[in-house]
């Protein structure tokens, strides 16, 4: 048993921060949360404890929708809207990741922000090319990171360079799983379906990868009403459907299987009906949002329906890798709406975001994202000493700490139990 | 004659970044740049080069509204509208600098914060007290920084502990100015007329600010249209005005004098036209008006109209006090209203931002905010290699800076020609 003391401060509901000054997170062997106590129960009385002194043990971060093959283009290329920005910027780059060398070398500098910045899961896309994306679940298994790594099915309205068959996603996904069920760090990382979205596949393809899904039992990741003349090219490509969202349902890509939908700025009607009956995911990406011109996604609207929502930063139309900042940012865009509905639509709280970020999206992975019994601990140690400088309470603190904290304050990554030490960038 | 030789780049206008790979810049001893140079001229050959190497050097930041003493709340208290967020947290914050000693702490490490985030000019709103306000100006001085320092005048509708007399704050104001003449650092610091907002100011205090602005021959600072509470509270207090900006105008405090006017999110009509005659600045807060959920400046509007739009972070409003923040959150504003608005109202571009928080801010001060001939040389050496692993080309790396970069990568700080060293934090 690992035995951790510290000021724990995490959010099992999103109403509030739950915090313990000076408490003690116990931890199994295999990264199980023993329990969280307020004071160290009796029977661990003789127990050697790590004692963090004053610091902030927190729950680790989950970012459920990035693009690993856009890192570079991190803080670039931000001029253009969501389809423009794809055939100009981003499709270029990830045509790059056929090069294995070229992969390596990006791939490594990801996985290790992604590591800096306390992201302990992600839910990622790579490329069409297997061999890259491959490497890319071998350095998270390196990393000791958790991942759920996709294989992009693209087969229309994309460059050559960037496009694969459904033969070739189906194949290649199925040999990625075969490969991680054994090489995959216990479950760690694994694979999820990955068509890149409904422009970008052919009914057979998204056929096939809706029972690929069904066949191996994997979860699905794409992309939902980002944009409207996205949402209009759909339409036009699928006018048989009432919504862009059915064009997923009918090949089995909408909640059959556990299912994330990066966006939804503009759902609501039919979709947000399809999407409640179905328990999809909202993957809600802030940044993105606002860097690409797509818009303000409803979260609270969301919310209100009882559709899960949890957060991404989707790189590189997100700029930011850290969570902290796509935490703040729902807050503010949230209030935004608030202020534009006349306060018609309650905004979000900082304990509630903090709990998109970490608990809602932790469920996806399983008892991942909180500090409760039985739960996976994935946490961080936060050293806020700089910060906290006028005597701040500790919610004063993890406040802070999120809006003005960043990367140079995280001491120690845990994921599964396990203390990380630094990959490599090169 | 110093002479500095490194990637240059700056925004003489908004439309693009001007750059010049190994420039040189020539900076006269009094701190006015002689001269910028894509090869070093024939009289200066055998001069003396400072040579940064690869690094990026750019104009320093102005950030053209913000308030010294919210700086402990930095970070918290952003779960209320601004009329109760002011009566909540920063009203009961501010009333603290009666005390010096408190004053004193707190000052420094908010004079310590701006120079470390590359601000070498701000406007800055202290409080109704005339000792902490003359000391936060003193350690302006001392770092050498520069910075127009306001006593806020506020006599209604605020708590005694914060509430100065018209006759005190014309007192009050003319004693700063008349030290500030004398003990400013030639003019590098000096006082700014600083209603709080109508709100907080009776007909008196306005009518006596505004014959101070002009008998001293100051600029005015004050805030405008931030939220719609505040807007209709205005028009109650001030029934006979036709809009929010005609009540300062008729007191003389709507530029009579050079006018600096926060937020102004519902600006429009009778006040855009009031604005444009007189020539008064927008000081734009994209993070404030999020954070306390105002809503959007319509900034594009404004550059439309040829009305002056510079940047401010309004800490604590505003959670950031880093320009490059600001800078990325005025352009990620504009997008949102640019996809609300279908694309009718255009988004600012990266170089326009960046030039509203150099150039635009600057030329409130003089000749600041640029590397021209005559204009003093406020400047950051940025040394951003761990961001450039891939040869990304000047403009690609400005890009990066402003987006990921933060203060870690500012490695020299000039104001005036003066290469600064780190003032004290305690």
């Amino acid at each position: 048993m690992n035995i951790y003391r510290a000021n724990i401060i995490y959010t099992p509901s999103p109403d509030a921060f739950r915090i313990l000054p000076g408490g003690y997170v116990c931890v199994r062997e295999d990264g199980i949360i023993a329990g969280v106590y307020e004071q160290l129960p009796e029977q661990y009385r003789t127990a050697e404890v790590t004692d963090y002194g004053d610091r902030l043990l927190i729950p680790a971060f989950n970012d459920m929708h990035l693009h690993a093959p856009q890192y570079r283009n991190l803080g670039l290329a931000m001029d253009l809207e969501l389809l423009p920005w794809l055939n100009t910027y981003t499709f270029p780059e990830e045509s790059k990741f056929k090069d294995t060398a070229y992969a390596e070398r990006i791939y490594h500098r990801f996985v290790h922000e992604l590591w800096m910045q306390g992201t302990m899961r992600s839910c990622v896309f790579a490329t069409v090319h297997p061999e890259a994306t491959r490497m890319l679940a071998d350095f998270f298994v390196q990393a000791g990171l958790g991942a759920k790594v996709g294989i992009v099915g693209m087969n229309r309205n994309c460059p050559d360079t960037l496009r694969n068959t459904a033969e070739e996603v189906v194949r290649d996904t199925r040999a990625l799983k075969q490969y991680l069920d054994v090489h995959g760090n216990n479950g760690l990382v694994g694979t999820i379906v990955t068509p890149r979205f409904i422009p970008s596949c052919t009914e057979d393809m998204s056929a096939a990868l809706g029972r690929l899904a069904e066949e191996l039992q994997l979860p699905v990741q794409s992309h939902l009403s980002e944009n409207r003349s996205e949402i209009d090219w759909v339409q036009s490509l699928e006018p048989d459907t009432a919504c862009y969202g059915e064009a997923y349902y009918k090949y089995g890509l909408f909640g059959q299987r556990p299912t994330l939908m990066a966006h939804c700025c503009y759902t609501d009607g039919e979709e947000l009906r399809l999407m409640k009956r179905q328990g999809v995911y909202v993957v809600h990406c802030p940044t993105s949002n606002s860097n690409i011109a797509s818009g303000m996604a409803p979260v609270r609207m969301f919310l209100q329906h009882g559709i899960p929502v949890v957060l991404g930063s989707d790189i590189s139309g997100g700029h930011y890798v850290s969570m902290l900042r796509i935490i703040q940012y729902a807050v503010q865009t949230s209030k935004l709406i608030y202020a534009q509905t006349q306060g018609k639509m309650p905004f979000l709280s900082l304990s509630e975001a903090f709990y998109l970020a970490t608990k809602a999206g932790g469920g996806f992975f399983g008892k991942v994202g909180s500090f409760e019994e039985g739960y996976e601990f994935d946490a961080l140690l936060v050293d806020d000493s700089y910060l906290n400088y006028d005597n701040y309470t500790l919610e004063q603190r993890i406040q802070r700490y999120i809006y003005i904290g960043d990367d140079r304050d995280i001491r120690v990554r845990f994921c599964r139990g396990k203390e990380l030490t630094e990959p490599p960038m090169d």
